[in-house]
């Protein structure tokens, strides 16, 4: 291989520092974003992550990095999934490996992680509003450096995006907002935005028009000047009228755009013009997600975020075990179809997530009773309110996490007014590699205190199958929530049964100790007291609560009662979700005098990334932490 | 009195049934109008309420009972302050003398309280998303009724309002929203929306532009046709570019407007023109808040929501023992301007309600550092988090209710970095007359679970006054919240002092029983604890627990086991709050063993609306049920 060949092939590990970037030429920066393709590829081809999203924005890293100083220039980059070449530029390079691996590099920008990342994200559209209060902190410090958001086309349909828009316009501060347009979202776009940033009109088209349309309007006495004067009084050019900025300027942001998103050099150029404006200035960037990488061009959906794949033909790698049974994902997905056929009063709802929500089977076979409501988890609750006001079943399909968001809603629009929504919540409890942002820790505790709301947790693919059931002919507001990832191999029910609301079940009947557990901590539980059992030949009594709201207070006051000690397990935090229910019913029934509890959940910190294994172990709630407990507790 | 002016003073008591009022005649109608403001600012005088809301839209109702039918067509009043006139002309004229009352009217729209009420609202920027639901349920459901919702200009700037408009207009299904545009939200309006609603232009210009435009267009050749076609083949008429609607129709909504809200007539043939179009239609109507009653339109923020006042000048009557102590907004207020006088990091951050949360003083004394960021929680909370990031010290001021909104936020972008943002949580309890959607019920519960969160309730004013300046100068996240009203006329203090993190603080020493109380129930407790040794000789000890996050655990491992009873008490939800935490904290420690523990604290349901003192009483938090509870104990 020639030297200048040895050369081009090591422009990556030749950045020693992120300014480095700057220096490059024209061919090392085509070269450098190679690299990082490379890299990006073969490390998520082995860790899974967010592919498409960050081979994305492999020029515009390189051009924000020619262009600013990360030393002093903050940059926010939006959700974070596509901060990949961020990281591989700004110190994490060595590390890279590791990403997304528990103790390695995380997969969203984390200020505890790096001094570059300025700002940590994870759920969409936080960038504006946080860019917004840095630039306000940046003014009042007297400081002159730049603010930098980029936020993708899906991210900006959130209602946060425009309360961030909306002020940030209105201050006037200087301010960079990226929009790192891919023509999607995490699927696709709904909505007003998306006609904004249409490209049916060629920019050839709008450019010839405007050129004559001013030309037009100064030839024309009197009126026309009027006009001109106007649209320029106005703040509203002609300009935006005719390009998809209109409604950014709407808001008060100067609109720059739309720019080739691959082309480093003129990226490079219309930042530096930006910059200089010294105002709001939203910066209109055309990007290919999963480009340079023809299975993800092909496919980007699915390259979103992906697990593990051959590099070569970005098949996913098959696991035999895992393979053979079905997600809860999936079985959530088929169970809404077989239920949905026999009542029409079901819809389906997703923000922006159908496929991984798994209301994909039942978007193509119920078109009409299905709404992708984009990135807006606020508006899919009091959508829902107004259906099931209406008489119609809605079932909102959202991660724990993200349902976060709708949690106001959830009280005041579902609630409060008692009206038969159900809520899926997918991912409830450790997500695994995409860690604390994603994490479903809080559900249980979210969502236990909120008067009139029926929550199940289920104990397996099948009792989910029976809650939905439950909840669809509840007359108040469900909501289920179940892991991330496959079920325990139940056998599945082609027609689902009707739960007694608030009824739990003895799974194993044992003395003096009793394992109460909830979801995804039951199975391991029974396992773990028959294999005691088999070892000691002591029984331990296993209670699957089932039920987080209303709880089955008569047995746990049995069980309380008839046992020395209790044993509580959730895969949720250990602060006010299910074992704390339990504390409180067995305290108002004054039962707590003669029983020993031990408790076991999430611990009342953030949780890292890792595996599901892994962290499960980390946090204590694994089959040997819950071997250990009982043990303890039988000695 | 003529036997004319006699039939003319009963229009609103002929009114038998709301389709009445489309009979009328308009000299009725307009006597109509007057009688309807006349029983509306007499009752508000009387009750409290809010006023200048419901004056504004009187006209508004009664053309939309002219053209519409609440038998069949479905209305959404957004927020709901304003449908008192609503509420006189849909079946509850004749008890509308106890509105607000205990038992009586509520002050808003309940779907339990009326047929006519078709969606039960409080909070903010609802109205868009239930009625995109109930329009798409219309649809599936074949019906042909109208959805109809009414949105206050500064209801239109919350992001759930965008999520709104943006999955209604991408829809396109039939559906009326009208924009309430009285050029303010509760205070004043910020950001794009209030310039795309400027009323700078006049009318008359904007119509001829137009006339003389699309004529000049079409007399061009070529490029004029051209222009024009793609004006309207892109749904952006040029009307919207001249007009307020631009935004609107850039949301594919048919703007319509503006129109003058206080010409019933006019307003009935838009309303009419309008409900033919088979699409999305924004209705831009201009009103006047508190029209038709002159202190009410010359001061429409105070009238905004008023407790009872003198009908002849609009002074607000006396009350001898509660004017004379300052309420926990007031020093909350007066300690910030106090903390923010020495520490220039301090920012005050409001959404929409500067004198509401008592930042009004602050943001005159300190405009720079002052920030109202409009009805946008999320965003306020994110916002404050970026300056956070940057060094500030950020205080946001956010009644407990409406804090709800930011849940995520405060979970993802404070909590989970850690950073020094202090939430300020006004009105967390009971605040009374607002009843269920405006009750801060659930603060402790929907706060506690997270990781990282100080929250503090101060047992009095003049501990809020220490709370503010330990969350200051604490390097996390700080909630505090505390009740709306006066307080219990502790001294305050020029300088406040720092509180120890986690440490409460026994007010009274007793044996046998003890109450661990927190936030506006300690200073009952003591009083009762007081009485009770007074009388028997007995003495309690009562522990201000001060910190509900962290716990003072060695104090209550302490007291748990020194006392055979405790009884815990707390102003929020029984489920997952203060008195739940103590359960948790003293099974860890297994300290539950030997001591009965009682839990008063508001029920796990919806608390309605009434007096403070009647709710309290009503849900047994009041001296009296403390009372009741200490002496069962003692017996």
């Amino acid at each position: 291989m020639s030297q200048s060949g040895d050369m081009i092939e090591n422009v990556l590990d030749s950045i020693k520092h992120p300014t480095d970037v700057a220096k490059l030429d024209a061919d090392q920066m085509k070269q450098l974003a190679a690299e990082l393709r490379e890299r990006i590829i073969s490390t998520v081809s082995q860790n899974g992550g967010h592919l498409a999203p960050s081979l994305g924005v492999v020029e515009l890293t390189l051009a924000m990095l020619s262009v600013f100083d990360p030393e002093k220039d903050k940059f926010i980059w939006d959700v974070g999934h596509q901060a990949y070449a961020w990281k591989l530029l700004t110190g994490r390079r060595d590390e890279f490996s590791t990403l997304r691996q528990f103790n390695g590099v995380s997969g969203f920008p984390k200020m505890s992680e790096s001094p570059y990342d300025h700002f940590g994200v994870g759920h969409s559209s936080t960038s504006i509003s946080a860019a917004a209060g840095m630039a306000m902190a940046r003014d009042l410090s007297g400081d002159d450096h730049d603010v930098i958001a980029v936020i993708g086309d899906g991210s900006m349909t959130a209602g946060l995006a425009f309360e961030g828009l909306n002020q940030a316009g209105h201050q006037g501060r200087r301010l960079l907002v990226i929009l790192n347009d891919n023509e999607m979202s995490i699927s696709k776009n709904v909505g007003a935005l998306s006609l904004f940033l249409s490209r049916n009109l060629s920019s050839r088209w709008v450019r010839r028009m405007k050129r004559d349309v001013e030309t037009w309007l100064k030839s024309v006495p009197g009126i026309g000047e009027e006009m001109l004067n106007y649209a320029k009084r106005s703040e509203h050019s002609l300009k935006s009228f005719f390009t998809p900025g209109m409604l950014f300027e709407a808001f008060r942001f100067n609109y720059v755009g739309p720019v080739d998103g691959h082309d480093v050099r003129n990226l490079a150029k219309v930042m530096e013009m930006a910059r200089k404006l010294d105002e709001p200035v939203l910066l209109h960037v055309l990007t290919k997600k999963g480009k340079g990488y023809e299975p993800a061009e092909h496919n980007p959906t699915y390259f979103h975020g992906v697990g593990k794949f051959e590099l070569e033909t970005g098949e996913a790698c098959k696991f035999v075990d895992s393979d053979s049974l079905p997600s809860y994902t999936e079985v959530f997905g088929n169970t809404l179809c077989t239920l949905a056929e026999k009542d029409e009063r079901i819809i389906a709802i997703t923000a922006a997530m159908p496929e991984g929500t798994g209301v994909g089977t039942f978007s193509r076979r119920f078109p009409d009773r299905f709404v992708d409501v984009g990135i807006c988890e606020q508006h899919a609750v009091t959508f829902a309110a107004g259906l099931a006001a209406q008489g119609y079943r809605p079932v909102v399909a959202i991660y724990s996490t993200f349902l976060q968001r709708s949690y106001d809603q959830i009280v005041h629009d579902v609630c409060l007014q008692n009206l038969p929504v159900t809520f899926c919540l997918d991912r409830g409890g450790l997500v695994g590699e995409d860690g604390p942002t994603h994490h479903g820790s809080f559900d249980l505790s979210y969502l236990r205190h909120i008067p009139n709301l029926t929550i199940i947790a289920p104990k397996d693919e099948a009792e989910l199958q029976d809650a939905m059931k439950t909840a669809i002919n509840s007359n108040g507001p469900v909501a289920i929530r179940y892991p991330r990832g496959i079920g325990s191999g139940a056998c599945l029910k082609s027609e689902p049964d009707s739960l007694e609301i608030g009824v739990g079940e003895v799974l194993k009947q044992g003395s003096s100790v009793a394992v109460v557990a909830v979801g995804s901590r039951v199975h391991p539980a029974l396992a773990v007291a028959n294999e005691i059992e088999n070892e000691t030949g002591k029984a331990v009594t296993v209670f699957n609560a089932r039920f987080v709201k209303p709880l089955d207070v008569d047995k746990l006051v049995e069980l309380a009662s008839t046992h020395e000690k209790l044993l509580l397990l959730e895969e949720n935090t250990i602060a006010g979700g299910f074992s704390s229910a339990v504390l409180e019913a067995l305290a108002d029934r004054t039962c707590l005098g003669g029983v020993t509890v031990k408790r076991l959940g999430l611990p009342d910190s953030f949780v890292p990334h890792g595996t599901q294994k892994q962290l499960r172990k980390l946090v204590g709630i694994d089959k040997q932490s819950i071997r250990n407990a009982l043990l303890e507790l039988l000695a």
